[in-house]
């Protein structure tokens, strides 16, 4: 890792250095395990106690972390400047560009030189890759697809024809991009005949897709995913579905068809939800919750089906006292003979 | 796409034709997208209003529709109807028939030339492929597999030996047919041991499953899967399992060991089924349901643990009035000092 | 299959044999579809009719299953005795060591003879292998990978850089092991900024990993899988989380960052957990359940949010109750008007 002086990283992530101006870090580790060389932070005041238990060389706080006479790099936002200053410690492995050898690559495919296309990839006719765009070992582009520069898909993905993807996107191992949606028609004997899905899919700029993740194309329109959506791992959106800008999906999740998620909304993970509903910006909905109909903007649901949080939180709790209330009313009862 | 007169697609998929039978369609879209020269249907009456109002050059509707003069493709059951026209209309891209060279075809292997084994594909010993088999790019078929005719594997598809697919079967991207089922012999220290897992995994005639589906094979006897099937995106079918014939399983259910599945069965999105538990034919799970024992033929069951669904949906609604219910008590109670 | 005469048997899994230790057994199969040559076995006393009535040659049961003149291998824990019965019977198929010609390998990378890499592969710069690995067709190991002796990667798997497995490991075909986490410092905008994922993956010794699960690398810490854990398929292991020595982790199980599991604990499949909880040594998990924090040492829970097991059952009866409930309250209320 290069070291870097606190000066230095001050400016570069918008910090107040309070400290040694000369003082350089060379790495990043937990509040725990944080060495004399290491910068750590805390954004959590819960974690405040740790934070002055630490080792580290330098710490990214808050505005109301104690002075305590060590090297403190104070931000609005630490966990933000913390990001930074670990992308400047610890920048990701240099991608060398060019084409590999053994990739499979249609020459009508457009490749700028400074796109990678790893190893053992096919790369179909008419793909269009941007500049510094990262194919992983592994991966399967189709016909026509579209990857927006600086754009880096992880090692075996698979990207179905339809599919584009916007600029400085991350796609994770495993992932399988504009599949074909779950949607039948059932004749009278019970047989279920394919509806083709001639659908596409639009994954706008800044998204990032974890592991194993799934989203399947449109069935006629287009599946749509907006600019800076994050996705976890194992998550499952369903064909014809629209999510807004910045929405946060953990891992998990399961969405199904036509579904519209608002802007910056918040899904918890392994939670469901039903299909053709609307789900408001900035919604919360908790971990494991099943959504059967349309959530308000800014509505915290959780439970199944899913109320509001706290209605949820208080019903819940006296659920668990149900055998109670059983008690109570049979003695009420046994005064009413 | 190929342009195509009503009169064609009316006789194709079993319509009546009311308007002009040379008019040509020639794209398929939502009814709140279709432009004159598109095919569009009704299959819901609740969207009847978007079908009225619907720029389409020509829908395929059911029996109640009202004639107002435009062109119509009238049908029993409108979503079938519409299904065959989109496979008339954009029909599947065509593969071609034969070995690409990058492919590791083990000699042993029978691959009839109607078959297509894509680039970096491994096949292996005696494996047989039928008629018209697609095998995707990046998949791996152990020995001794077996491929009806038709069937299709996408990419990055791994086939376990013991695995057999029928006729006209569709597998998804990433998934993976024939894995080890999690049977382990626990001794006295509380190590955990293997017991290895000797059955298969057979899958009848016209299966779908969708991305990243995990299907074990049985541990000794086999796991199967009935003609008909169709599977979600990331559901997970443990060993020894047996499904019928046309069931749907939606995205990300999981069902545990030896359980059985009747014909018809319809599995909600994240429903999760207990092992060695009998759900009959026709029984429908409702999404998010945690089914802890059997189901009867035909019953509706959601929630958890899971219950007929009219009597859940009952409970819940008077959950949510856990609130109310403790205030009564409490003021009966007060009453009666 | 070979054939084994059960002296042999006997001797091998520590059973005391009842009946002809010449008599060779050469298959295995279930109770009900044993024939002669197989072997089979009776671990659970509710199967003990089917065992009676069995037309298996052999059968491995427990201290009390009755001698009713068949030939019967007498173990303390059948189901182990099965399994190495099972080993022994039907083993692995062989598998060739060498690198396979289409492989990718570094020049530093350490391969022994005994190793086996298959075809399709790609192994990093400075990747470590172990006395007889085996790595499956098409999977991809980043740079600095290590694999102890004798673990066996199925197909298609990633490793990513900073990740090492323990000896004897099994990871099924479609994992991803050292995935990047889901972590993002969100700015005044709403927009997610990624927190770079430095941290690596650690597994232990005789660790067995499903089919498509995801594990995700340490944020800045390492991720701890403890030695002889058992992961099913398509499973969620967040970044930082540290499960301890022999746990058991069902299907599509989601695990949060941070979170602590003890040993020995068995969480079911579906289950959620929350992040930054702590799971005590042998507390048990109910399918489903959503756990929302810490769970004492041996402490059985379900549903959600999780609760005593036993307490959860008796208030989901009673919730079941609760319309008789309503009714009994509103004839109190009118008799008290």
């Amino acid at each position: 890792m290069p070291k870097i002086p606190l000066s230095e990283l001050a400016g570069a992530i918008d910090a107040r250095l309070e400290g040694d101006p000369a003082f350089e870090v060379s790495g990043i580790a937990p509040l725990e395990r944080a060495g004399p060389d290491d910068l750590s932070f805390l954004a959590n005041p819960r974690y405040e106690a740790a934070a002055l238990a630490s080792a580290a060389g330098a710490l990214v706080v808050g505005r109301d972390f104690p002075a305590d006479g060590r090297n403190i790099l104070r931000c609005e936002n630490p966990y933000l400047g913390f990001a930074r200053a670990v992308a400047m410690l610890s920048p990701d492995p240099p991608v060398l560009a060019g084409v590999h050898p053994t990739a499979i690559v249609d020459p009508s495919a457009s490749v700028p030189p400074s796109a990678a296309v790893g190893p053992l990839t096919v790369v179909g006719s008419g793909v269009e890759l941007g500049e510094e765009v990262v194919i992983g070992a592994g991966s399967h582009l189709e016909d026509g697809v579209r990857v927006g520069a600086r754009t880096r898909l992880f090692q075996r993905v698979t990207v179905h024809r339809g599919t584009t993807l916007g600029e400085r996107c991350v796609v994770q191992s495993g992932c399988v991009l504009g599949s074909d949606g779950f949607g039948y028609a059932t004749d009278v004997d019970g047989a279920h005949h394919r509806v083709p899905q001639r659908g596409g899919l639009r994954i706008g700029n800044d998204v990032d897709i974890g592991a194993n993740v799934t989203i399947d194309r449109g069935s006629a329109g287009d599946t749509v995913i907006g600019d800076g959506c994050k996705i976890d791992n194992l998550v499952h959106i369903a064909h014809n579905v629209r999510i807004g800008r910045n929405a946060m999906i953990v891992a998990q999740v399961g969405i199904a068809g036509s579904t519209v998620i608002g802007d910056r909304a918040i899904l918890g993970g392994q939670a469901g939800i039903i299909g053709h509903a609307r789900i408001g910006d900035r919604a919360r909905i908790g971990a494991q919750a099943g959504v059967i109909g349309d959530v308000p903007a800014g509505m915290e649901v959780s439970g199944y089906p899913a109320r509001a949080h706290r209605d949820q939180m208080r019903a819940h709790a006296l659920f668990a006292r149900l055998p109670e209330l059983f008690q109570r009313l049979k003695r009420l009862e046994d005064r009413l003979p």
